[in-house]
Order: C-alpha cells, then structure tokens, then sequence
C-alpha cells in the first residue's frame, strides 16, 4: 500500500490544483520531492502498482498535442490504480473561452476527480480550475507554466546532487517562448539555486533580472562552473525566421558541445525536456554522455506525476 | 457492491440488446429507470467503482464520431469495472453491409459481451444483433433512434419533478432529423407523458399524429404551460441550405429566450443533449439559467448507461 | 489463477523477446502452444480475466497502422490484467533508425515490462530490441516477419486437425511480400509439416527450394490433396500496377472458389489473416463456408497473443 509506504496526509501540501509553481512555498515543493520519492520506489518494483486512486477517474484534456507527456501521466494515473479517460481535442474548436468552458463543463459533468490539461493558451488552466469542482494540473499552457516538468526536473537535481539550495543551474536556449523554463526559474528559485540564462538576443524575454536570475550573452559564461546544465528544446519550425538563427547558427552559438560543457563542473548534469534535436541543441556524444541525464528525467516524469496525482487526489479529505 | 445494493437480477428487464425504446414497456422503462437511480448513488461515491462487470469486455464501435457519447459510456463501464475497448472506423469503410458484417464477425471473434455501435445508417445495430452473439448497445443510428438519451432525458425528468405520467412536454428544433426527438417521442409516450413538436416546417416530419403526438406552428404554442422543454441541436452546416434558414432567422423563430420561457409552469425544465449552439437554439442565460438541466442531463448519462451495461451483462444468466 | 491453471514457468521457452519464429525450436513452439490452449480455456469463461500480469505495463507502439493486431494485443493484455499503454506514430517521423531509438529510449524510461512494435522496417523490432531492458515484441515487421500470426494459424491448425507434423499446407498469393507466409514458412517447417507455395510469378520470391518449400505454378498444384488452404490477403491498391494483374485476373488466376477446394482432403482448412477481399482472394461462400476457420484465427488470436505476453512477463524470474 502507498499509504504505508509515504508519509501521513497531514503532511503534504494543501493543493487545489497544481497550475504552476510560481508561488508553491520551499515546503510545498520539498513535499511533493519527498513524496515522488517514494513513488520513484513503487516504479521499480516487479509490481508497479498500488491501489491508492482506486474509485478516481483522471482525465486527460489535451487540446494541444503531446503523445509523451499524456503517456506519462497515464502511466502514473494506472500505476495508482486509477481509471483514466483521454480526451483530446482540435485547438480550432476551442479558441473561445466559451467553449472551453462547455467542453469543461461537460466533462466535469462526468464525474472526473482530476483533470490534467493541456493548452495552447496562456491561463487557460486557470480558468477551468475557477470553473470546475476537479483538481486541475497545468500540463503545459502556451508560454507560461509546465509545472510537473519543472519538478521532474528539480526531482532529478536534488537526487543526483543531493540538493537544489546554492546549485548554479544554467538554462540554454528559447528562454522567451519556454514554459518549462519559467517553471524551472521559479521552483529553482524557490529552492534557494542560483539561476543563469543564455539564449540569442531574440529568444531572452525583458526583465529577467526581476526573476533574480542572471542573463549571459554567451553560452560559456552561462556554463562556467554551473553544477547543471539545461538545454532547451527549439521550434525547428521558427528556425530561419526573423527572430530564429538557422539550425546551424544556432548550434553554432548555442549548441552544447563537449568542448563547451569542459567549463562546468565535474560532476555537471546535462538535461533536456526532450524531443531532442541532435546536432541542433546538443550534440549526440554529450546528449548520450555520462553527464547526461536525460533519460532520467523520463523515468523520474512518471514519479513526480504519480506524487502530483497523489497529493491532488487526496486534497479537502476526499481520498480513499 | 452493487449486486447488494441493486435490486435483484429477477426484476430487470429481460433484454437481449439496447436497440432502442420503440417497443419498450413502461415496466422495462421503469426498472432501468429504478436502477439508474442506483447507478448515480454510485457515482457520487469518493470511490466511484464496483466490481460488477470484472471480467467483462465492453466494446465502442463507432462509426460516427461522437467524444462525448464515447466517454460517456468508457466512464459507466470502467464504474462497473468492465475492461473497454474502442474502435473507431470511417464511415467510408463501413458503407457496404457486408463489411459492417466482416467487421462486427472479427470483433466478435475477440469475446466481447458488450458492443456499443454508433453508426450514420438506421437500422446498423439491429443488423449487428442479429449477427453477433454479444449484446449490442445502440449509441444513435442515422436519423432512427438514440435510446440511452431517450432514457437520460426520462430520468432526469423523473428524478426532478417525481413523474413522468401525465407531464406536457415541447421537443423543438429540427424533429424529423433527429433521433434524440424520435428515442423521447416513444418513451415519454410509453410512460404516459403528453408530447408536443415545434421546428420548422421543413424539419417536420409527415405522420406526426400517429405517432400520439401534437405538432404546433409556433414555438409559443409547444411551450405554453409545458413542464419541459427539451431543444434539439441543430446541425450548422446544414444552415442557410434550402430546407434550413439561417442561424438568425432559425433563433428569431425557434430560439429558446427567456420571453418565451415565461409561458411555462413555473417548475418548467430546458433540456438539450448538446453540445449548445449557445444564440442559435437557445440564449446562453437561459441554457445557464436555474430551469436547466443540461449538466444533470450529461451525469445521469453515466448513471443510466451503467444500468444499461449492466442489464445486458447480466442477460441469460451469463453474469458473475 | 493463471498460475495455477497452465504449467510450471520451467517448463515455458526462455524467450526474452518474441521477434520472428525462424530459429524457434520445436518445443518452444510447443510450449507456447500448449499455453495458448490454457489460455483460450480463460477466453471461455463468464469472468474472462486472471491476475498474472497485474502491475505490468504492455505498450503497443504501432508505427504501421492496424487496428486490429493492436487491438487483439490489447484484449489479450487485459485479459490478464495488465496495464497497456497505445502510442501510435506517423511512420514519416520514425524513418531514421536513430529516432526510433529516441522514441523506444524515451518509452523505455517509462518503465512498460513489453513493447509491442509493428513497423514498416525489416528488423526494427531486433534493433528495439537490442536498445530496451523491455521484451520486444514483434507485431509485424516490413515484409520480414508477423510471429503472432504465424503462431495462431499454427495453434489453429493442430486445435482443428490434432497435429502438425505431416501436414499439407498451400498458402497462396503474394508471398514475395508476405510476412505472414514467411513466419507460417518457419514454424511450419520447424514443425514438420510440408509447404507448398503458389502465386503470381511475379509475387512468388526467388530461392524457395532453400526454405524446404514447394513452389508450384497453378493453384490448383498447391491446393491438391492439401490437409489446409491458406490465402494471403492482397494489397488491392498495388493491384494493376506492372507487377500486380487486376483484381479479375487475380481471382481467376488464383482465387479460391469452391470448386477449387475440392481438391483438397475432406477435412480441408480455409485460412485467411484477414481483413479479406471477398471475390478477390477467395468467393464469399468458401470465407463462410464448413472449412473456414477464418474467425477461429481471431479467436485464436487472442489466446496465443495472452501465452506470448505471459512468457515473457514470466522471463528472468522478473514475474509475480
């Protein structure tokens, strides 16, 4: 049983909905760590699978695509016992905040205990978790916020190095448009990690010195020293646009190479949120190195999700 | 357990398959209806599952894309831990009854109990019964029946205002299309329910009489003094054609306002078996307003197609 | 309990994956047939499920589509309890081997215990499966190999006439391109029945003597005094193109009609992987005549696909 397992409800935070981890306090964050912890446990088990959401309907909501993301929480909503719906839905028939609505409200009307979604608007999370009795997680919403991958990402940090307080994380790449990077700012931040960025002039959003963290023009001043490393996934589609280098000026400027991660610390990891573009962000020999620990980060996905539905599951005394 | 907190299986109806509600007694209705109510208390439950379907295979065939009668039905089954499978098939592939056949042999052939058709032709589940020794759902074929909505619509009239026997209800909208019209029409008639039709001349079908039913020109004349009034979705793309007017022309006429929902009882429910076209059938203050029931109307449709799986699986004493 | 039901594990073939039948040995065909009869025996009963796989994820990755392998996969999985997961990709965004490595990598991280892969490739299962800690599956591969089938034609087979050694098999019609021939090809040898081949000149592949098969020009060669008739399914869109006659030419050439089949033995077999092309490959009143066992294959299908997943959960002493 998980609930012998973890630790007592008592002590896990008191979360609605998860919809970003802008605000979520050093305790609430340590919390859910602690918690995937132990369902990192129940992963690798020959039996991958506890009765804790027995009875709960998960549903999927995703109006923008991601094969893998949606996997991840299926997988962690069946390891949990969990019965899950997968709803996905064309961005076209829900651009209007009405209808979103409608869709939410429908679904809402089915009974489901968690909804997990997906959207192309900025927000859009937000809005239903104001409209719908559900605990609602933001799986990715435009810009803004990709709370579960932020904290799959400091799972990872923390298991491998221990802690997250005085790290030097640097975040490489389309800072502006990327919302696991403002997730990860945020929670980092929180944690007590020193932030760095770096990225092409056009790819860096205004103000980033108000988020305490520090901007770097090029990737070697990012990287010196950094225990961490985390690059960016890029829209291959926006490559040779205006404001996108072509794919090898970019690599050029921005790709993590051997040579370049020679200025990290020894024992730096290497992330990606993944897909990779090899050859683009990263190069295969680091992508596949020893630093690298990109794969984990996959794994570790599924945990932290499992902890997020947990924790969702069990808020207002409404668990089993 | 359900099997404790239902009535006992002597009581239910002796259904083979779910084709529709022509034909069906008011004692049949009744004791779906009865158990339905069963089915909801289910639902409302922190842990919404019983095991009275284990080992049981309920199969979505559709050939009509419809999400929301899919999940609805994945929802009651996975309540009634059934396994589900889902199979979808253009409508192109499946034009010729012989490869319905082939199709419905193969799946038969992998020990379903349960198949839940939708199809654009009339008459497919009945010709799917007489193949296949599964039960066979009718989730709407063409412009023929819907009997689960019929059935939805019934108990969330009979749940609200106590009886169906002697009630005034107005269906409105595009009646000769619509199968939801056709599925209510029988069963609001076989439980003694008065049934008035308002739409377009040119969406309304011939014969309406001998159905037991009042046509009326004018919407105002269906909803004077009515206890529900049900509103039938209008398919857009058929707008502005020669047999349908145009989105303002069709609200002008046949749209439900609040002005014209003061001819009511005071106790009137609006019910639609969406999704809305909120502005063409019906303002949105009223499809929000304290008369609707179009959400309680998506609940119920989980609470009575668990009673419907569970009548068939237990047909024949072929239950656990 | 399955486990209680079939035999020991000791006596099940030690595969870690099931990627073609070349190369079997007898008794591990053996063995995963006996199992298959235990299996089909679960198939039979009111409660179709047992516990043996609970806790273990079985992940369909389907980069060709086919609903229905995939579906008998996941009727099978479910069967015996597993969690299945379905991801399907577009075969355009998996042409490089490096990114099918990518994409098995990221799965892998998830944790599935099976990975069931059908792809247009020759060999993508064996270079998945020289990747992954899972068992691989293979569900069809190219114009190489589909052992699932190959091991329910041969299960259908001994279940109907009791044995395989001394059989006369024809199978007919593009062999060239069939990977059901050629897995029907390796175990059947392996088993010790006898294999005649016939079809177009054209879709008849050089080197047949080597295999131990008999190649013969007419249909009516292959079919005389045959103890089983097993028609390969034709891509009718190749049909016309240079290689292929049209789809008269090709039923009158080697289509089986009925007074074909009456050179065959009495106990004659009629087999096809189906979906058929009635009036192509075989008329209408021999696919549902006394001899077809088309359905059975279905049926069949299931119960090998639940031995198969049951052998490799059990592999390593990694089982429950």
């Amino acid at each position: 049983m998980i609930d012998g397992a973890v630790r007592s409800e008592a002590e896990f935070p008191a979360l609605q909905h998860l919809l970003g981890l802008e605000g979520l306090t050093r305790g609430e964050i340590s919390s859910i760590l602690d918690l995937s912890t132990r369902m990192k446990e129940i992963g690798e088990r020959p039996l991958k699978k506890v009765p804790s959401l027995r009875g709960k309907t998960v549903c999927t909501l995703f109006v923008e695509a991601s094969t893998r993301t949606r996997t991840s929480f299926e997988v962690a909503a069946k390891r949990l016992s969990a019965d899950t719906m997968s709803l996905t839905a064309s961005a076209s028939s829900l651009t209007k905040g009405e209808t979103l609505l409608d869709t939410a409200k429908n679904l809402e009307a089915m009974g489901p205990d968690i909804i997990i979604l997906r959207h192309s608007a900025a927000g859009a999370p937000h809005f239903l978790a104001r409209h719908v009795r559900a605990a609602v997680v933001n799986a990715g919403d435009g810009r803004h916020e990709h709370p579960t991958q932020g904290l799959l990402d400091l799972f990872t940090i923390r298991e491998r190095l221990g802690r997250l307080e005085g790290l030097e994380v640097a975040i490489v790449g389309d800072v502006a448009n990327s919302r696991v990077a403002r997730s990860n700012i945020f929670a980092l931040r929180t944690m007590g990690a020193k932030v760095r960025l770096s990225g092409p002039a056009t790819m860096m959003p205004p103000g980033l010195e108000a988020l305490g963290v520090t901007p770097c023009r090029r990737i070697e001043e990012a990287i010196d020293g950094a225990d961490v490393v985390m690059m960016l996934r890029i829209q291959k589609e926006r490559m040779g646009s205006d404001l996108f280098p072509s794919d090898r000026e970019y690599f050029r400027c921005f790709g993590l190479t051997r040579e370049r991660l020679k200025r990290a610390r020894p024992h730096v990891l290497v992330m990606h949120p993944g897909p990779i573009n090899r050859g683009v962000e990263i190069t295969p020999d680091v992508a596949d190195g020893p630093e690298s620990v990109i794969l984990e980060q996959v794994t570790n996905g599924v945990a932290v999700r499992m902890a997020v539905l947990y924790v969702l599951a069990h808020r207002q005394g409404r668990a089993s």
